[in-house]
């Protein structure tokens, strides 16, 4: 036992029993044979030499793989460590725990197979390289937790290089459901998407995308505000992705902070660890959106929110609404896989966000503007849309 | 559906319902959850925001990793596709029906959970490289069907990179079970090791790792054949591999042909796909041993072997005696894994030998030298056996 150093904090924490702790113990998954394997004949079947005739009819029609092996049901859930929820940097091992608990989200909500790689590299080319070559034994790859601007550049090669589906879910998970939200915070209140300006805080993974998705969605203007302030073509040294931000963002050619972008907005989109004093809230337009998803601490406290807003979203279970990216990747990858996708397509992941908004249009509220995780409802009608989309978009093999 | 055109042959085949592909049909393996998933309290333990403890855990105390994750009881079963059964290269995605199948066979029979990784790249370096970037996933590497020689590089370059367990069966699981075989037989007949004189026909991976165990195990001499007939010191253009093996095995100095060193021998060992004809077994010496290991043809019969020899094997699971590497690998890394071993040592894998030779040795027959795959008795005794030599040999970090 003695390389097992445990440091007394969490020797203390063990010794009352920490039910969290206690539940990762030995990790969160296992492998399962889908076969029996019993018996000399079950054996022979599974292995050799029944197995021969399997590989024999694969290497003679590439295409029986998929119907032949786990590999078109299964993915790969990807990390570097770069970028682990809140916590940054800390590493494959320790992103370990996340990428187990994001496969066993797969396969309870969408019956996915999936398998955490925590790779031992942060170069954008090496990450490339080494999941190409693992690629053969996979149907679809997740990327997870890599730090930007890294993120963007891995997941372009990625797809550009491989014909399954490559999806980073930092930046795509989070604007479906952020896009599923806004659109029904629109129908609720009446709103066209086209009417509505929105700031975006954060130009990380998922503020990139996020913004990019509502654009795509239709929202009329969006102004996104880094660390550094308001994104405009005017500023100096802006990185490629914020330069190319600056381009299709804000019209308006608002500059300063983003305390300024507030001013008679519509919508706040908060997707960075800062707080936003009330009295910038205070300036918004009214009956405005705040979706503050930063976590554990909203950049704008719900009690806040409510008093200047007409909907309001956090990334927090224990507050209505809550922008869960577990409403989207489980049906996402479900609906790729079930038609053997090539690709994610920005018509996919529309599809998916104008799926999840559906599942509750009928029921829509103020404090229900997206469906619950458990709804049973969410992942059918995501891979439902993401296949019909996937097959109108020309990547469907199936 | 348009894109699988499935090729007349296996249509027929599945028309004619077909109990191997029809067992194989989706692949042989799922991932389950170990842990509940049905509400937010669940998801909240499993996922965010309480796995964040765990990971920030093991980023200060990197040790937890092997307590709180599944890598440390996970493997990775690795090929590039290019030595696959008696198929030979038929690359990695034509491949995947073994390595699940060798996955399942870890579960079963090791508890061990095992995922299949089929990478697109032959080249030794670029999977050196790419097995140690994915290898913080994993607490063992299995690789698994990588032809020779590449595949003793390939072993011996991460064996010297990873702190983890790196084992390639198709040489050392067949090494170890057909040297336990050895010691019973050996046993039956009231033989000393050191007194036998044996032949392995193939100079493979398989031929050379059981070549090297038997000598280590004590067997007198051997001498190796290949396509080109027995290696010696003084054959030209040897393999650096097979230089080796000149340099260790054939203290005879025998030279010519497979069956001019099987006059007189006392063991043949076929590691090949070769025939041998009858007229070389019958100038082998009295009381034999005869194990013919190629499947699905054994380079002696049976019928044929039993007219001169005390003891027959084969690798055919209708026949007694099956050399089944079933009987070595799943208890090989259960143990090292059990111990979080750093490496596979040769003390192990004696080990792990003598333990499964153990396992029969009150129960020894000339159709029983080697317990089934099936005994319960044998992954277990293995386990303890490797487990006791890795802290033998101070590779064990529990």
């Amino acid at each position: 036992m003695s390389a097992l150093q445990i440091n007394p904090s969490v020797r203390d924490t063990e010794a009352v029993p920490d039910p969290v702790f206690a539940a990762h113990r030995g990790g969160k998954m296992e492998i399962a044979a889908t076969i029996p394997l019993e018996n000399r004949d079950d054996l022979s079947i599974a292995y050799t030499p029944g197995v021969a005739r399997v590989c024999t009819a694969i290497a003679e029609e590439p295409a029986l793989f998929d119907e032949y092996t786990w590999a078109s049901r299964t993915i790969a859930v990807v990390t570097d460590g770069t970028a682990v929820l809140g916590l940054g940097n800390i590493g494959p091992k320790a992103a370990m725990p996340v990428m187990e608990g994001k496969a066993v989200l797969f396969k309870q909500f969408g019956g996915v197979d999936a398998v955490p790689i925590c790779l031992d590299t942060t170069d954008p080319e090496e990450i490339v390289e080494t999941v190409a070559r693992l690629a053969p034994s996979f149907g679809g790859i997740n990327l997870e937790d890599i730090s930007a601007p890294r993120c963007f550049a891995v997941e372009a090669m990625l797809a550009e290089r491989l014909d399954i589906p490559v999806f980073h879910d930092d930046q795509h998970g989070t604007a479906v459901v952020a896009t599923a939200a806004m659109e029904n915070a629109a129908r609720l209140t009446g709103r066209a998407l086209g009417d509505l300006r929105a700031v975006v805080s954060g130009a990380g993974a998922a503020g990139v995308a996020v913004t990019k998705m509502l654009l795509a969605a239709g929202v009329g203007d969006i102004a996104v505000a880094d660390s550094k302030g308001i994104i405009h073509v005017g500023r100096d040294n802006l990185t490629p992705v914020k330069g190319e931000l600056a381009a299709i963002t804000n019209k308006a050619g608002i500059t300063g902070s983003l305390e300024d972008a507030l001013k008679g907005a519509d919508v706040f989109i908060g997707l960075s660890a800062g707080q936003v004093p009330e009295e910038a809230v205070a300036t918004m337009a009214p009956d405005c959106f705040i979706f503050a998803m930063a976590n554990p601490d909203p950049e704008v406290h719900p009690d806040v929110a409510h008093k200047y807003a007409a909907v309001v979203a956090t990334g927090r279970s224990d507050y209505p609404n809550q922008i869960n990216n577990v409403l989207a990747f489980p049906g996402i990858f479900r609906g790729a896989l079930d038609v053997r996708a090539t690709a994610i397509t920005e018509g996919m992941k529309l599809a998916a966000a104008d799926a999840l908004a559906a599942v509750v249009s009928d029921e829509l509220r103020a404090d229900h503007i997206i469906p619950s995780p458990f709804d049973p409802r969410v992942a059918p009608a995501v891979a439902s849309a993401v296949a019909a989309a996937a097959r109108a978009d020309g990547v469907a093999r199936l």
